[in-house]
């Protein structure tokens, strides 16, 4: 029951998100692709060339289904079933100066007794501003504070050691918050998890809407959009090597092009790129460090 | 023994697969850099922006260590320590009637006193020309047939299984050939799986030549650019979600410039990208799939 009524809720936000990042954007629109297989159904949400969202995706699903030795393995627990609800969302901008955002609130149930709430918001920008990183997470942490004051500290520092590619030692953006597995004790606690994954759902467009009109008409030049391809290639190793979001996708046989839409149209690699010192894209670099305190 | 005098033996067939490509292509030229980490050596050389050729690594590397945890999961061995030594290749072309083309021959070495051979070749085209394909698997199934005529068949279906995106149910292109865990039982058998990964090694250049020489200066339009960069995004899956060497190297903290130079340069993703039925990205989407015979 704790399922259908928070895929209701978060399936309302869902659209709520769509509407406010299309009259943000002024151009692009929304297109609605409802998914339905063996393991549930979803609304996949996606715009692609508007006038500075390059491509968004916005994915709410629900679904359930046997829980299978994979996910034992992903999530350490042993189960005959599981249904979960969420949504996900990343959106990429054309202007490098326009950060690259994702937003994720989750609710699962396993038939074994356990659930629990996860999500988090992140910012991954090509160019750090830290003045607009301080707002950020001052944003994130007001609404963390309403609920309880030890979580912003607490889920803070969970992202930076979530969104952290091992493989580059470096952090994928500037972080912001995760949060996993935060089972609700009782009722109460429940409805404080569902009303505090709402909220962050809601401000997401939000932010997002401030980011776009304060940078999305800022002019580039085409050493600084490469240099956006090439972080969004960091991106891309992100979530097809480490985001366990994707990976539970993939193995709980998802709809693939809902999961992977959260890639960002065009990509670089380069061998051996090293940003000139002293440089911007440098000095972004060497903020893509885990423990930086924004806030 | 045995590893260091195959790693001199790939060693030097490095040299000639850089030369040969650098022929082949005219402009191009690779850099050579020489890593040393405590895991061991190699020399990457990498061409980039050739008349041809995009970009191209050639992996050579040597290293041994202590068996950790998730090499014994990935291998399914228990030992101690490890050696290890390998050519890995990459050639990315920008001309999307030039295949993207991938070769690794290697050889393990564990102190439990297994010890094996592996390797294999496979070709990505952008756009399926049947006749090429023929010739292409023609020229593996010949070398192998020298050695064991059981060996092509045998390994062309390992290859179809191997190089496939599960996700995607597609194979990553026309395939070739893929072995792993050639045990050789004795010395004679150790010669001739020398011999053959030496033998594939050598034509891996050739081939190559030979395609970029019939394609390289095809015209091509935007609208097909753009289908090679989409068919790239799906190599750039394979290696990062799929792909056993990329995860080993990842795992045994390899060179990450090296194991990811494997990557295409210009890459893009479009939601729900579907080729005009009846054109040729249409009969190209149609053909990757497992069992079609060449040869």
């Amino acid at each position: 029951m704790n399922v259908t009524r928070t895929a209701n809720i978060y399936k309302n936000i869902q659209q709520t998100i769509c509407r406010t990042l299309e009259e943000a954007d002024g151009i692009g629109r929304f297109t609605e692709d409802t998914w339905e297989k063996e393991i549930g159904s979803g609304i996949t949400c996606v715009m692609q060339n508007g006038s500075i969202i390059e491509k968004a995706g916005v994915n709410f699903s629900c679904v359930r289904g046997s829980f299978n030795g994979n996910m034992a393995k992903l999530l350490g627990e042993n189960a005959t079933s599981f249904a979960a609800t969420g949504i996900s969302s990343i959106i990429h901008s054309g202007n490098p100066f326009v950060p690259t955002i994702h937003m994720n609130v989750r609710y699962f149930n396993l038939d074994n007794g356990s659930s629990w709430f996860g999500g988090g918001i992140d910012l991954t920008p090509a160019y750090i501003n830290p003045d607009e990183a301080h707002w950020f997470h001052q944003t994130l942490k007001e609404i963390c504070d309403k609920y309880d004051i030890g979580f912003y500290p607490e889920w803070k520092t969970w992202a930076d050691d979530y969104f952290y590619l091992s493989h580059r030692q470096e952090t994928r953006g500037i972080g912001g918050i995760f949060f996993d597995r935060i089972q609700p004790a009782n009722d109460t606690y429940f409805e404080k998890m569902l009303n505090l994954t709402s909220d962050l759902a809601n401000v997401y467009p939000q932010i997002y809407s401030r980011l776009m009109k304060e940078n999305g008409h800022k002019p580039f030049s085409e050493a600084e959009k490469r240099w956006q391809k090439i972080r969004r290639g960091r991106y891309v190793e992100f979530n097809l090597i480490h985001d366990r979001g994707t990976k539970f996708g993939l193995e709980s046989d998802g709809n693939i092009e809902s999961i992977l839409v959260s890639l960002p149209a065009e990509v670089e690699w380069v061998y051996q790129y090293h940003p000139k010192p002293g440089s911007p894209e440098a000095t972004t670099q060497e903020l893509l460090k885990k423990g930086i305190v924004w806030v």
